[in-house]
């Protein structure tokens, strides 16, 4: 039986649910993930609730050096992987994102941003809002966080 | 009976479904919108998944200079229109967005703004965060995302 | 035949329904709150929809003085204090908070903040973003804004 249907067949009886998201399973995906450093900050990484994922802010840190990396392509990397590993968690991959906003403190980061961004998706692309913000986190250029929901396949 | 589970009993059968934000259909809104110029970004212009629609940020954008409009009231305009033609797309209006977030350079412009944005809705109004950052692309002024979940007429 | 509600047919016959966020109630909690001053806001304080709750942006102001209260502390105390009580006219508290964003003017608060937010929360914490901005209204240092669902206990 497929999720999302509900083929129900009793003759003379009647049925009735209300649909919510605090239905379904609530998981918590913990910050740092195991293997970081330091101890957990007052978030976590990611939170499941009725089948939509909240994923944290993510920043490219280098656990090195609990800073954000050295070159602005290996800080997008670092970034975006740490998404994606948190997604994972889940069970999910980037293209389960539907919508995702990116802090960035220097807009003239937007083109290199985009080309570091486009070899982690396959179109069509989450909905995006790009923001020039004055300062982020542990010496950031950018940060992001996003919404996903499991997509059922080729058509999504 | 347990809320998010259909338990259905025929001739001593029994099936059950978790309700997920996954099971309803999927669709992707191009940015940008047919007629608009330039090759697309990498960024939907709105996603639904399981009836909640995300809108990515839209900006007033004058399409002749592929740049802010001139004239805050002509920009927050443009940008409102933008973001109305894309919930459409969906048909939605602006009075089925749930959450906005406005993000703004100059925080002086906040009164004008307004009387331009409740031009676009009927009251009760969106939840709404309005944030004063530091730039934006294209040099907008202002930036709206937001999410939509379809209301059920009258009293939504 | 209402959305929202399966009516289980008779023997013989198929019925298939789309599970959709759009189906459950819409609430608004407006703003201001009651006892609040000043005109109505373009805005509602909270907006539930499909089981999911959007939590305005909350700044910590005086009511005295429409103004962000003097002192770090009492600020980011009034701030959770109002969002504590947005969620509370829908029958949730800080735990059923899956996600927030958290707007700073001044990143040299961070753990000042942090000091304060813990004592709202039970972990696990929600997923978070902490964002540095150039300004805030009403001359607040900090804004939160975030979306919960309601949790199902002791697991949520």
């Amino acid at each position: 039986m497929r999720a999302g249907y509900f083929v129900i067949c009793l003759a003379g009886l009647t049925s009735a649910a209300t649909v919510s998201a605090a239905d379904a399973p609530r998981h918590y995906v913990p910050s740092p993930l195991p293997g970081a450093a330091a101890p957990a900050p007052p978030f976590s990484n990611g939170v499941m609730a009725g089948g939509t994922f909240y994923v944290a802010g993510h920043i490219g840190m280098d656990p090195a050096t609990q800073k954000a990396a050295a070159g602005v392509d290996a800080e997008v990397h670092l970034m975006l992987d740490g998404m994606k590993k948190t997604l994972a968690s889940e069970g999910l991959t980037m293209d389960d994102l539907v919508s995702v906003t990116v802090y960035c403190t220097d807009l003239s980061l937007y083109d290199t941003f985009n080309t570091v961004y486009r070899g982690y998706f396959h179109e069509p692309y989450p909905a995006r809002a790009f923001i020039g913000v004055s300062q982020l986190v542990r010496g950031a250029h950018f940060e992001i966080m996003g919404v996903a929901v499991k997509s059922r396949g080729a058509g999504r």
